[in-house]
């Protein structure tokens, strides 16, 4: 159930989280006719998804026979033990994460440069400090290492985003919460704190 | 390309593997023909996969009616850059990771003692520190709880494990990686590290 008080409005938010995140699970229909799962590295680039890999394998052969994907990128920030909310039962244990979804249609690359143009967006993501040569499809050394990678782009048809961070809750729980999240110290903890501030309408409200 | 070179051999090294993750992505034939990708908490327990939901919703009826899954549980170790092994092309950047790819068929656990045998080894996984009464399917209190939630378990049918640290490496370049890894020293740098020389043959050959 894809609960309304966890949507994401703002699409900035979403892309800056799929810059943030580095791999994602992509999900095709295979052959056998159980979902096909891939986790990989990814990067959304000038509206859609891109990412790389062999030419042969079973995730490229099922992409040619059904190009219908979906993709999922998600974080985990925080495991929210049920005993800051209740000292008896297990119930309220929860967990924070963001979550963004994307369906779409895979389509091969094939020219190399536009194959340049994906890859050189998916080393300033996963590589943003440099100490490479440019990706150039006139460059010899290049053209061959080009050709021999697949490069799919994901043409995105929907795209949803799910932040859980308490919006559901009173503010009674999401204080003591809060509270967990500043002793415990893990970390992502404090980082979590913050987006619970960000995101929860009780505590919008207070500043 | 699920290459020989990098799947695990060891049962107990992935069933590790999988208490460690705290979540996985659930993929589910969509009745709109895409796949559905839901991340979500999971415990591996007594040979099945478990997690639990609310009962309504596009998941559950989806396994509903069409029983079929694939689990997807991913832990992303290192990106490692390309100019560790080359100073001018980007082509050897690539990342070290565990997978676990798990196929099999979803059930609805209706019976209470089961509900509440898994979801004790659910809190034991993610909250192994206790603070909670045990989740008795006789406490009054927990009944209703328990009644209120969905479980679904995962019987499987077929679990793959693809550890990636530089199997296919030949040892110079395992070394300038090694090396880069340690002075790089992210969190999980060192482990990577370790990793490479449990799996590797050629570091494996020199201890």
């Amino acid at each position: 159930m894809r609960r309304k008080e966890f949507e994401v409005m703002d699409h900035e938010e979403t892309l800056q989280f799929l810059q943030e995140v580095s791999f994602g699970v992509l999900g095709s229909n295979g052959e056998d006719g159980w979902p096909q799962l891939t986790p990989l590295n990814f990067v959304y680039y000038e509206g859609c998804l891109y990412f790389h890999g062999s030419h042969v394998g079973q995730k490229m052969k099922n992409l040619k026979s059904d190009t219908r994907v979906t993709f999922s990128v998600a974080k985990e920030y925080a495991i929210i033990p049920s005993y800051w909310s209740d000292t008896k039962l297990a119930c309220p244990a929860t967990a924070f994460f963001k979550s963004v979804l994307i369906k779409g249609h895979a389509e091969l690359v094939s020219d190399l440069q536009q194959k340049a143009a994906a890859l050189s967006a998916f080393m300033q993501k996963l590589q943003s400090e440099g100490g490479y040569e440019q990706i150039d499809p006139l460059d010899t050394d290049y053209i061959p290492q080009l050709k021999a990678t697949s490069v799919v782009r994901i043409v995105i048809s929907e795209m949803s985003a799910k932040f859980k961070f308490g919006q559901n809750m009173q503010q009674d729980r999401l204080e003591q919460i809060t509270t967990g999240l500043v002793e415990r110290n893990l970390e992502l903890d404090t980082e979590t704190a913050t987006l619970m501030k960000a995101y929860c309408p009780h505590h919008r409200k207070q500043s």
